[in-house]
């Protein structure tokens, strides 16, 4: 592609926690937040990492995020935590939550933190990763601003609320690794469409009728996606409940409320020792990933992946080769550090 | 309909333990499963209530189902419980699972019991129910016979592997209750679609070579069932990555194996107080309800329902009226009475 900057990710990491700091974070949340949103766009997912720092820019500017909070404890039950996120940036809090969750399940077996007051936390599965990382299944969830519309209706009610699961294997590398939207698609892939001037396939996107919206330009002004399976027919009612399961446990059980911009986290951490010997845990699940595997494909050479497959080749390729930027993305990012008076640095 | 046998909830439950009772079952368990499986028929998941006793039976035949097991605790580590069901009727050790992780809840926080060596536990909704019913919000996972045909794969390598999920809302009669495969249909919806000689639209099943099979006499036949989404381009990888994670949670954290015919389950429950006041919690989510409910619908009269209600209303509509058995179902019922020496009493 033409006029993509191709940036090494410790420049990003930099060009990050220069802006955060000057937005008044401490080094040490400005290197949190940069590192959870580098890796997400060395792995891939181009939506969530620094292609969020516009958005955050916003809701600093709104006083919905505040740079100098610092997450406290609201609650400790033994295994069960209320972080209070007060307002920080998503992924501080979550970050800490996360860490105390990995803690509880080593101390109790499994180990759970919900946060409120919270804001966008990045990607969910950076999180899950993070507890397989240190042996342990993992499970983030968030809620997030409402566009999903549920089966039967025609307003966007609940997020596109995301699950995202991991489990550690033998090789440390490649857990495990589920990142999903309970949407048929994220809002990202409806943005990519209209941008290429292609139709959407219906089960997508939704009219202000409720019926299927393949115009990509309408869909992406309007924002209304369908649950995971897109029609009724085909299941959206599965993704609808999804979605509002994740709307229960991080809105409604954090307290965190379930309107626009009111974001609230759950993350469970599972000790595997608590109900297996570790050596047997990770032999099965090896087995059970070589088993997928070796199905026969329906297309030769396209076998069956195991979810985190493409993260993982990316994270390779970008680690070597630097994280492809689109100019308007670099333009975005140069308009963030000048209104934060942040030194820009990417060029 | 012709023929149908509608029989009152108390005959039916007193025909299952009779059964079960032959079969060597203690009166407590063989109560235990028919409850389990009445309430099941009740709420119109006709494909996992008394449906099942013919498939029970061929366990009981095939020495996979010991009718004279008592699950046990294989490992207790505070709020992380592990049970082995040596065989058992699913429905005992995962009730006794169920229990266990309430109880752990009620003194931890939350609570998680995983179960290994079991069978087929009925509807995978009723014991996120049972959570609900204790004022816990519930989640039921379990693994089954291998259906699901990974995305770019040609042969069945997982189960349907059901997701439920419930919540307490102040109307005890009415949790929010999640009860869904991971598949876009149950097997069951096959069936039906063969028996009525009608096509499957494209996204249910799969042909050997992995496209869609809309025909439903051969797809009942070679049982290939397509992911949650149906298609990689409606998100079939999504269906296939929380199936994997049902999987690891219910056949591999527990040791049950990820083989046909070796089950395990996953039960969690979190006391939403340990999060927030009760008041608070049910307060909030009596709102997110409402404010669904209240979506402006897409048919006039076809309003947005919350999961959970339909199944509400048939159990109100069944206890009244009695639960329809098609004269197969009666039949077959006959059949496994005549096997097992019990008496037939449904006419």
């Amino acid at each position: 592609m033409e006029n993509v900057l191709t940036v090494p990710a410790e420049l990003l990491h930099r060009q990050l926690t220069t802006v955060f700091t000057t937005w008044g974070m401490s080094q040490d949340h400005a290197d949190i937040a940069a590192t959870i949103m580098v890796e997400t766009d060395l792995t891939g997912i181009d939506s969530h990492g620094i292609g969020m720092l516009p958005h955050y820019q916003k809701l600093l500017r709104e006083n919905r995020l505040d740079p100098r909070a610092t997450p406290t404890i609201a609650r400790d039950n033994g295994p069960a935590v209320l972080v209070d996120g007060n307002k920080a940036i998503g992924h501080v809090p979550a970050h800490f939550a996360n860490a105390i969750a990995i803690e509880k399940a080593r101390q109790h077996g499994i180990g759970i933190a919900a946060v409120t007051n919270s804001n966008h936390y990045g990607a969910a599965g950076w999180y899950a990763r993070m507890a397989a990382e240190a042996g342990m299944i993992g499970i983030s969830l968030t809620n997030a601003s409402h566009l999903l519309v549920p089966i039967h209706g025609t307003q966007p009610a609940l997020g596109t609320n995301p699950i995202a699961f991991s489990a550690p294997t033998r090789d440390e590398t490649r857990p495990v690794l589920l990142d999903m939207a309970t949407t048929t698609v994220a809002y990202g892939k409806v943005s990519i469409a209209r941008r290429a001037g292609k139709p959407l396939p219906p089960g997508w996107a939704l009219d202000e009728n409720g019926n299927p919206e393949t115009n990509s330009a309408r869909a992406a002004e309007t924002r209304r996606l369908a649950p995971l399976g897109g029609t009724r027919e085909q299941g959206a009612h599965k993704g609808y409940g999804l979605a509002l399961m994740v709307e229960i446990l991080c809105a409604t059980l954090t307290g965190a409320g379930s309107a626009q911009l009111r974001t609230g986290h759950f993350f469970l951490v599972l000790n595997p020792t608590a109900f297996r010997d570790r050596e047997d845990f990770q032999a099965d699940l090896d087995d059970l990933i070589a088993r997928l595997r070796g199905n026969t494909p329906a297309e030769p050479g396209q076998p069956v992946i195991i979810p985190g497959d493409p993260e993982h080749d990316t994270f390779i390729q970008r680690q070597r080769d630097g994280i492809p930027m689109m100019p308007t993305l670099v333009e975005e990012v140069r308009a963030v550090c000048e209104e934060s008076g942040a030194g820009f640095i990417l060029t």
